[in-house]
């Protein structure tokens, strides 16, 4: 009876893309910094990445969990520097 | 007796910044685009943001709070042309 069922309904995918543990993030490591000149000390560590929401239409829902991993693995993230995970949250 | 109470914890902040409603954003439908060239016409709508993983020392939750928001409007995010929103996870 929901909407999360298996039947056809619209998607939205929330993608978060973040840089591997242990990869550089110099990006992260400058906007850091720039908080502590702005007076934030308590700040101990930034990592900075990405954020993508993705409205697809009307699939089951397995087939958007299949497609989106695709699409973070293929184009959304990289998988030599960056980790990635979504949520998929029924539309209309 | 929860780590999330009042007494001082470490946190780990997640903020989420995206455009906002209305505002133009090229680098998401570019990102759109190469999605449907690589063979993904469900892809309906895609708006790119960012996301800040922030390691915070052990403060109060409000401090956290209040330090964090101001953080996003001085910083981490454009007022004019992005939204923001964040959680607070106790750490250590």
């Amino acid at each position: 009876m929901s909407a999360e069922g298996n039947g056809a309904t619209g998607w939205l995918a929330r993608v978060y893309v973040t840089p591997k543990q242990g990869v550089l993030d110099p990006q992260g490591k400058a906007v850091q910094q720039s908080l502590h000149a702005l007076g934030y000390p308590e700040v101990l560590d930034l990592r900075l990445g990405k954020y993508v929401e993705v409205t697809l239409a009307e699939i089951s829902r397995e087939s958007a969990e299949t497609r989106v991993r695709e699409m973070c693995e293929r184009l959304l993230a990289n998988g030599v520097i960056e980790d990635f995970r979504f949520d998929l949250e029924a539309s209309r």
